[in-house]
């Protein structure tokens, strides 16, 4: 029986604390960095952050796009992060934000899901505008493979309220009722548990509060520091599932490298921030 | 200056129709062409799928999901045919449903948009959930290229109303604000033309029916024939704009393969069902 994602991540809160690490590998940081914007330079930069993430943080998550971008050498590069961080026992969030029907997603699921996915993951983000309802089978599947899907639910973005805050045919908002399926399906597959399905919730200031306790659910959390969010929001935001959330900085911690040491200096301090504002 | 991605496909329509050939090559698509599941199989059904599209058809779609799960050989193997059908002349609709925010979107650009992208598309279909507005950037970049950006609004599956049809705050359903979104970029981006901004959209009848012309936009219609949808049911739903419809078949057309030539002689067939409903 695998570990569910929910509490392999229980056990690296306790030891590492909730901060996710988010690589994001932009032109302008691979620049900025003096590694040159190509392939080989996205190859020293998965070096570099491993470096800096092994032993300082339990979680980290790429950002696909910009390994995309770089074809099919950067997901050359790609693949190999993944297996050299969990290999060393890191989470690994893969911020890729699929979502399709059918047979559709059961391809992204051989992509990214469980023993023997080329691109394995022990989560990663899916977009639910074709329906969450319409990812039972994917659901199935990582429940079973012990992965998580993140689905994203709030963004911080002022552009996203059109969509996130329009109210459908049950009188909820539609991240009410992404909310509330989230939580129906973690009941059924996990009774009494956290669930496989998490969501993606900004922790900004919006209206309205949203009952997240009862999703049975994680949260990932992002763009904490650079990105705009404080650890003040964090903890208002998640006042009710504190132990569920995982805050994840970028350019907070990438903007102090190359230099290791520097970058985990920066992570052990919002890590330790992080700790502490979302004790129970 | 390039030209717009509508007047190329205007083109096409006229020479070959507007007949969409998805390639989605499932695992029991492989096994059923005797291929193996493995990315030498892919890169065999590649061969013979531009072999049968070349001449054939105007517009091949292949869905990434299903070379992502090879990983990044599969990566590999949609970057030749990528290039391989463009520069036969096909157009080439990479169906990604990619879409997030700022500088994640750049990051999506540089992978599909305009000359030197490593996966360089003639169009991409889009997740809307962050906000159409998000994208911004993303879409004058396709502007610029000569590329459509295919925002996904209204699917044929009905777990899909629960955000579709949900009702924002303009008093507008989601997918009715997100065709007046569209047309506002159209009639900025290309006044009194059809723009880069597409939609893609299903052709089955679901109420109520919207206002598509005024989108001033190309529409991408999946799923006909072994999906369920029938050739009177794309007439119907796009009757305001028929020649701005773009129907999309890939199970209708791959379930008569290997054989080239049959391939071919559905393709043919459903072509000119296609162009003939499909006359303005």
């Amino acid at each position: 029986m695998t570990d569910s994602f929910a509490s392999r991540f229980a056990k690296v809160r306790l030891d590492q604390g909730p901060l996710v690490w988010g690589l994001d590998p932009s032109p302008a940081l691979l620049e900025a960095w003096g590694l040159g914007d190509d392939a080989d330079g996205l190859d020293r930069f998965v070096d570099i952050v491993l470096e800096a993430a092994i032993g300082t943080v339990g979680i980290v998550k790429p950002q696909s796009a910009f390994f995309e971008r770089h074809g099919w050498r950067g997901i050359r590069t790609l693949t190999r992060l993944l297996a050299e961080a969990r290999s060393e026992g890191l989470l690994v969030i893969l911020d890729v934000k699929r979502g399709d029907v059918g047979t559709t997603n059961d391809a992204y699921a051989d992509a990214f899901i469980g023993d023997g996915a080329p691109l394995q993951a022990d989560a990663i983000t899916v977009h639910p505008y074709l329906g969450l309802r319409a990812m039972d089978a994917f659901v199935g599947r990582v429940a079973r493979a012990g992965s998580c899907l993140l689905v994203v639910t709030r963004s911080s973005n002022p552009e996203g309220r059109t969509i996130q805050a329009a109210v459908g045919e049950s009188g909820r908002t539609v991240e009410e009722q992404l909310l509330a399926e989230i939580g129906a399906l973690n009941s059924a597959l996990a009774p009494g548990e956290i669930g496989p399905i998490g969501a993606v919730f900004a922790p900004t200031h919006l209206e309205p509060d949203l009952d997240l306790a009862s999703a049975h659910a994680l949260f990932l959390a992002p763009g904490i520091g650079a990105q705009g969010a404080t650890g003040q929001d964090v903890a208002r935001t998640f006042a009710t599932c504190p132990e569920r959330v995982m805050p994840s900085a970028s350019r907070a911690l990438l903007s102090v490298g190359p230099d290791a040491g520097r970058m985990r200096d920066a992570a052990a301090a919002l890590g330790a921030e992080m700790r502490q504002i979302l004790s129970p």
